[in-house]
């Protein structure tokens, strides 16, 4: 049997930008779209929320890690929200159980994530206008990190890892 | 938007036996006919394999939560592996995720996802062939344990609570 | 360098009866006086509170492991507080920590622990007045479980299980 | 009761410089020295074993917060081992329970340990060598990250905050 290839989407929640806001919804359609699985935060807040819109009013699946020991919080995009109840910890979890980690924005959290993939040595993809952080990352990075300018873009990366 | 239910199944790996895994395969057939979502440890042994199996070959979806933090040895059943890597911690993320949890056989794994399962309030079914363990844990709970004689039985306690 | 010896007593927090808390407090102090170092959930609550007392007064060293991601509620006899932020998936840590796991009275906290401590392969010490949680355990498990009547016996029981 | 203050050093393993060692052991020794207990990763590599080493060697007490599930790798000059068996989802665990959390040097485990402790409102103070990384941090965080370019600038810093 052929599982789905699960892509986990990161960004901010709060302090996401419209841009980011725009461009986690487009993603989060050509998740849908290209009929993969998208995983991520689950809140209803910020890139996790939009992205999570993208998909589902796509008709993907999407799968939400919550921090939370509840549904409180959850985004209604989300089709099956796990709830761990261990907080950031969780970034963990979101990175290993994605086949690809796109990074849609950039905040604390995000760059978390970021650097617990890396470390796992999980596929990454950045796609945010901050020039600094793409910089420093592939910078302090051992391998390669994708770098998107547009949500076509984020896919086309994908499907080339995936060839 | 309504989310599905979440069906835990719990149940001992290596330890099942024969009526556990019989149990499970069946209970696995009748979560899916019913439309809800199997969750479960995700591994390929024992309770979580059968019940896998019986819910996949019926059109269900099937969660995994893994203990470890890679794919091996996840059930070929399983269509959406969580991989936390946390260990036997992810027995509480089990429990926390389940609208309702039902425990297949015992074993020491199976004990500690009821003790959580009960210590979290959530709406537990045991259905095993241990009587101790059914009169000790409901004598313990402060809160009425489903007994079930079958796995129709389970079905039916479940769609009780859902009502 | 030889470290020393990590005592894990785990026990009900609201749930604890006067002979639990008597007993916990006691073994508290035997474990400072063998010069051992205690390790529990750290809350102010029930057996936590009065083994981290019964230590610490008798110039012991008490780790709390926390389920919280703050210090609220600490015990205040906890020397060095784990803030895990994990909630009861915490209870893994307490166990796999400990050199020897005590389960000095029970509900259904320290149930989860007892089953993980064996699942674990950890040794393990019961002691309350709980006849049929002694039996179903001790039938349960595929290992033997020390059974203790008073906290003089936990305390000959580690002992012997450290010669 | 005042409990110790907790000092989270946080550094590269197989990563860390000959500088990020020398700079690490006398942390720990200052550590050590002022009365704080040290906290950090627990293995026998890198950054861990040298902070311990220097905090050890002068009378401090040192805590280890292992990502594995048993003993093994643990640094020898860690009196008290947590085992998490949680793996890089211990970088929280190691954050939270910080009063103020130092990283020296930078790789993708501490980068995440940074994030994580910004997110979580924790002080933090950078040591190493990077400019790069200062200054991206000090750009995305939204508080002031205090910058030491020596191990006694990292002692007078931790004094500061708890004035």
């Amino acid at each position: 049997m052929k599982r789905k290839k699960i892509i986990g989407v990161m960004g901010p929640g709060g302090g996401a930008t419209e841009s980011d806001l725009a461009n986690a919804e487009e993603i989060g359609k050509l998740i849908a779209k290209n009929g993969w699985i998208l995983l991520n935060g689950g809140r209803k807040s910020g890139v996790m929320d939009a992205v999570s819109k993208g998909a589902k009013l796509n008709g993907g699946l999407t799968i939400g890690i919550l921090p939370s020991d509840n549904l409180e919080g959850v985004s209604e995009f989300i089709d099956i929200p796990i709830v761990t109840g261990i907080g950031s910890a969780r970034n963990n979890i979101n990175i290993l159980s994605s086949d690809i980690v796109v990074a849609c924005g950039i905040g604390m959290g995000t760059l978390s994530e970021i650097s617990l993939a890396i470390k796992a040595d999980k596929k990454v993809i950045l796609i945010n206008n901050n020039n600094e952080s793409k910089i420093f990352l592939n910078n302090l990075s051992w391998k390669k990190i994708g770098i998107a300018e547009s949500p076509s873009e984020v896919a086309k990366l994908i499907k080339n890892y995936f060839d």
